[in-house]
Formats: C-alpha cells, sequence, structure tokens
C-alpha cells in the first residue's frame, strides 16, 4: 500500500510505475511521441467539461476535475519519459524564461502577454 | 541557484515556486479555475504543433516539446494548487483505477478502450 | 474578385478553394487525416487565447477570434474534403440527434448532458 | 423533410436552424462566447480520439470522425452567429493571408512555417 502525495513522492517514482504499467500491458509499441501528444490534448480537451456554461458562482464537479486533471498529468510523464525530458528540469526552465518575460514591477495585477511587455519597456528605454 | 530533477524535487517544491511567481505579480485575481483549465487545454494545443505533418521517421524539435510541455505541467500545477488537489493522490488513484479497466490478461498488447474490454469480459462470463 | 458571405457562398465553393490551394503547393502529401485532426485541435486551442482571463465585461479581440475560427474552420474543411465527408449532411444529421437527445421540455433552460436528461425522463416513466 | 448538402446549404441556414434549436431551449443565456470557445475546443479534443494510437495502415471509425467533425462545425457556427461573424468572409480573407504568406514557389512540396519562409525570402533579396 503506497500512499503519493505531492510533499512525499516524486516525479520519478510516478514515472517508474507507469513504465512498469504500460510494460505489463506491452503498450509501448502504441505510444509514439506524437500519439502521447494527443492524448495529452484529448485529455485537456475534457478537462474543460466540467466548467462549460458555469458561471463563478455555480458549483463545479470537483471529482471529474480531479481525475481529468491526472489524466493530462499521466500523459504528460508517459510523454516526458518516452522522450527521456526531466519535466521538474523542463519546469524549472520555463519558470526562470518567465521570470525574465514577466518583470514583477511590468506584470504585476495585469494579465498582459510578454511581447506587449517587451514593447512597453522598449518604449521606455 | 536550486537545481530540479524529477528524481529530487516534489511536486509540492514546484506548486510552492509558483505561488510565490503568481503572487509577486498579483496574479491570483486572473487564476479562476476555468481559466486556468483553459489554458492548460491551449498549452496543450501547442504541444502539438511540432508533430505536425510529420512521419515516423521526421526529426521533431525536441526543445519545443519540452518547453510546451513544461507549460502543460506549469497550468496543472496551479490549476491543483488553486483547487487544493493534491496531484500525485490524484494520479495514483488514477492508475489504481486504470488497472482495474485494463486488466493486464485483456489489455495485453492492444489499444483498446476499456469499455470494450468490459463487454468481451462479461461475454466470456 | 468573389466576395464569399454565410448568404450566397457555399461549403463545396470553400472546400474547391482549398482543394486549389492544397494542389498549388504540392501539400496533399503532408494532409493525413489524423494530422488535419491534430491541426484543427491546435487551432481550437489559439481560439481559447483570446478569451483567456477574461470576465464578462472585459473587451476580447474580435479580429483575432474571427481569424482563428477562420483556421478552425479552414482544418474542418480540409479534413471533410480529405475524408469525403459531406459536412452540411453531417451538421443536419448531429442537429436531428441532438433534438431528440434534448427534448424542448426536458431542456428547456438547463445546461445539463443528455444522459443526464435521459435518466430523468426513464424515471418518470 | 429537408436534405442538407455542401453543394446546396448556406453557412446561413445552418446558422438559422441552430439559433432555433438554441431559442426553443433558452440557451442563449449560456452561450457566452468563452463558452463556445471552450466547448468547440473540448470538441475539437474528442475528434482526435478516433485518430488515437493508429498507423497509416490501421482502420478509423469514420462515423465517429464524421460526427465529431460535426459537433466542431456546430460550435464554430454559434460562436459565430453570437459575434456577428460572417465565416464564409472570415474563411476567404484567410485564406487570401495564406497566399501571401505561402506564395507557391517556396512553399511547393514543404510543410514550413511562414515564418521560416519569410526569412529564406528575405535573405535571398
Amino acid at each position: 500500500m503506497s500512499d503519493w502525495s505531492d510533499g512525499g513522492t516524486t516525479l520519478e517514482e510516478m514515472k517508474g510505475r507507469l513504465v512498469a504499467f504500460n510494460e505489463a500491458r506491452d503498450w509501448g509499441q502504441f505510444h509514439a511521441p506524437k500519439d502521447l501528444a494527443m492524448c495529452l490534448s484529448a485529455e485537456a480537451g475534457e478537462l474543460l467539461e466540467p466548467f462549460l456554461w458555469k458561471g463563478p458562482e455555480d458549483t463545479v464537479d470537483l471529482g471529474r476535475v480531479r481525475e481529468e486533471l491526472a489524466d493530462v498529468v499521466i500523459c504528460a510523464l508517459n510523454l516526458a519519459g518516452r522522450l527521456e525530458i526531466d519535466l521538474a528540469a523542463a519546469v524549472q526552465d520555463k519558470i526562470a524564461s518567465n521570470e525574465a518575460r514577466y518583470p514583477v514591477d511590468l506584470a504585476r495585477g495585469r494579465a498582459v502577454k510578454y511581447d506587449v511587455l517587451a514593447e512597453e519597456s522598449a518604449g521606455e528605454g
């Protein structure tokens, strides 16, 4: 009986478990990276459904959201595993890139794309 | 200089870093769960692009895949954080459910949906 | 100088123009149905972007929406053309199916999925 | 008994039928443009499913593709209707833009993005 949690489980452990799951079913033959990316996109589409037609006050089926989100993460882990991408490192690099693209003083309180911020910043220079 | 890796970084650590990133920019006001789910779906769409029009022999821009995949995972972490979903536990539960839906003896070597497997299994009974 | 409009242009005309566009570029070789479906999904992801982080009062870039929506429809026409699907007939059939799934008296004023309606209807019987 | 076909049915006719369908069910209240865009994206995700894990030789469930494609087009028509976008004109404009972005002599037989073509073309100048 393992018990996974965000504080105690590494992505490596999760990847390992999925490798075992897929090997037991001989599913590696189907898991071309292109298909894993499609699978992730299809699951992301399902994640939209519980939010559809809902206003900010409406109740959302959180159990459904939790399950669809798990499906997305499973696809991400399968794809990362297949392409030997270290997901944590990729996320760290992307956060660093976002920190540069969205400087705190320019981006604070604004939902504006980084290219617009870059133009503003150049205009001030 | 931290250095994240799938073997050494927990999802909790990643979530914490994203909370700090968003708070510094006062972005919580934009991050309604519905919008975070949409964002994830838009990023999943971008993840398809490097695979588009490619045959199994064609080279794929892996740097692009790595970056888009990181974007997807960042959205997933933001959404899980917002809704207080423990992602690792959600993934563990979904793998357990998939183990029941795709029994090794029936699913082995076949890309067939669980409802078809269930019908086969019922037919044999 | 043609001028297309929803009232005066048929889907057949649009499909024909796209066939000519693709043939002039010898792009048929890339247009496997699987890739055209992926392309549509990627464009649908781009269509989400102008709506991201927006409340009901916020202004949306309608020019961007119009362009992304056109991309989605172009993908749909390319895929339908490739698979020899008559889109108008497919839409008509789907509307007829939706009319049966969402009876006016049960579905009126409610954003509820057809399977829930079917259960309600059975419960009453 | 109407009978729709790509050669004989206009988009205006289809839009009109959908307006009647939605009005009969009083669904306009749910059809915020943001939700219609999400709905389209969710349907585009479902369109990926019949192609998942399939090689070029495998049979694809074309009835399923036809139905999911119809769902996508219905969402596109609902969104265009809501925002008073003439879809045919939008498609015509986008094709014209693509003709400029993908000149026949540069784009012929190549699945390359327009920005790459533009760089090539500038390099030659």
